[in-house]
């Protein structure tokens, strides 16, 4: 009856049925790069919306466990833990991210999502002070686990 | 009561009470770096998972839309219209994105919400097949109304 | 910059910018088919998942509320009243709702994910005493406000 | 303490603790019937919001992942595959869905949930062009694995 | 390269990893405080909005489900079951929860957000009655399974 | 058509299409009960899970917006303005909020939600600690505006 069923060009969720549950793991990072002046409002707490790390942070948590609402063809994932770290530089702040499970597919996504999410929480909450603030070097850093084996960025 | 209520650091969602609704548009771009077997791939249609373009349309406007869920400090705004754009590039997929709308606030994070998550979706689509895309060069190109009035990239 | 902006087949939210707010109603139905022993069931609450109209229009009237987060190109809307309703036919249940809002764009669609929820819902709650039951006669039956006036359905 | 607990007519998510994990999958449809000229401006890509087959089945696929969102008993189930096809026949659109799992409980309803999106979706982009199109026939085709084991409508 | 990683008072979401799924269990309460007259109405049906037990309880069920949305460093939890039962006091209503997994951690939370959701939901619904009703007791009754065994409120 | 709209017991979303956009506040409140030495853990900022007042008060933030989605007969509401503030008390931590808006029908139930979600938040970040906390005191402390005007808890 599905004869259509793998048509060129139509999306579709891949099954997943004959993959094993392995430990999985990904790191992402995200970049946005800020004015000298921006980064001193963020180190003196000065930024009027109030403080960025922990904002994003709590969102880059909840949109990483909300991935498979927002990226179409994702699979909803039990995730195990999802870490997220800020280290700020000359001229910007350098997010992390990590997020592990137990299951089929991998996180890539999910780790992904956060540091992105973050970013945008970092650059609603900069805006008034900086409205040029580039997000860029949004990257997969690591994923292990699952039949593709270990990968990293270099 | 509220003694601690504009306490240095802490997050909170600004009274918009005293603006006016104004129109109000926003654009934004994100970039995302492909290599030349993945973008032919795309040319041919033949990235496994489906048609990368409306795809990741529907998920950057679904996401636009959700804006004030995944960004903690947003207002919820009544979005008169979202476009999304591709186009293809030598070493990569250019997006773009139109938001409007007629409110108190602007729809600055809507449009950057609608290309990030639409870059995410594209880089699900192809990350069989490329795990190192790079999303970069996310920005604000412009926006208008308001009292802060026109701004646009340079 | 929008080069591609109205590429034959490509998905948009259409603006609504130039639209004014009027009061809009809609009304939708939906009929789900059961067999005399379902329907049975549930005139003497027998149902063993509970009563099906009041988690069904509650169902219903929350859906409706998520419109514009289900069907891709909708707009969010300020809707002002929802209504769910029942009719016990001999052949199964008739459901109704009706949607009002004061805004640019009508509430037709949210007419219509109310009753195709609810009635997936009591599909839900009679799946285990009757698999094949049906759904079908899912239309809109009035709308009015707006720039096209009113619609009945004949 | 629970003295109401199994109250006549309680809605209440049923304990699927007792059951075991199994694949299972379902095939479910909707029919949407259209008017000739609409369908001809279907197969022309000629209904000004866009393709209506890729945002349509984008659309089914998130909501068919959000069924336990939407629905009140079911249960959040680790989807395996969705896949979402139609058919252009006659009188209208036949939409079709297939969902696996391998869990405690059945995917019959992600699969309706799938196609009655889909097809309200479509619904959507043509509305403007033809208000009265009705959905009808929707309808579980098909579900396997678990106890009560293989059924298929007939 | 997260070297800020286990930063005192950062929020992040723990490693269940080493954890293994055990059958757990948890159950809540709360309480909320109405005068004689709106318990009368409660008892005659004669809420203007409706039926108040019927669409809290439907509410807790779907909120229990977003545990994992709305409490920031909560998991996604396979829940099996989940009840919700009222018990009609002199001074007010007493709201009881309990909700089933077989997972990694535990549904203390899923089973508090159902009595809170469900005791906000009353609220809603009798405050053009009584806008001064108050929700106390909140508590976590009773949870077993995982390493930490059972507990019961004393 | 529908007869029974008006049905004694029937859940339904009032209309407020007569009532007119004024300025709207309220304010909310809830305790939390906590021994001593969970408030010096809280004070020394070593609570294992990270700091539990951004946590707790982006989600108290995230989850009043998001009013209309969990408490099933509420309206969206354009919300202008949200805060939530703690104050350290001897044996507990009391949480406020405030919400404003300019529409139809009031924040009450915003207010409520965020102080609520707040509070399980808090809970769910001190719980491996102390299992037996108490939400308590959960009330209306203020509201203004529209055709009922000024109340305020005595």
């Amino acid at each position: 009856m599905f004869t259509h069923l793998d048509d060129k060009g139509k999306a579709h969720m891949v099954d997943i049925g004959e993959k094993i549950d392995t430990v999985r793991e990904a790191k992402a990072q995200a970049f946005i790069r800020l004015s000298e002046k921006t980064l001193n409002m963020i180190k003196d707490q000065s930024i009027p919306k109030g403080d960025i790390f922990s904002t994003s942070r709590v969102a880059g948590i909840l949109a990483a466990k909300r991935t498979w609402e927002l990226i179409p063809l994702t699979h909803p994932i039990p995730i195990n833990q999802i870490n997220i770290d800020f280290e700020i530089k000359d001229n910007g702040i350098l997010i992390f991210s990590q997020v592990k499970t137990n299951f089929k597919t991998g996180v890539e996504m999910e780790a992904l999502v956060a540091v992105n999410l973050a970013a945008l929480t970092i650059y609603d909450m900069i805006k008034a002070v900086e409205r040029g603030a580039i997000i860029e070097d949004v990257k997969l850093l690591y994923k292990s686990g699952g039949k593709s084996g270990t990968y990293e960025y270099t």
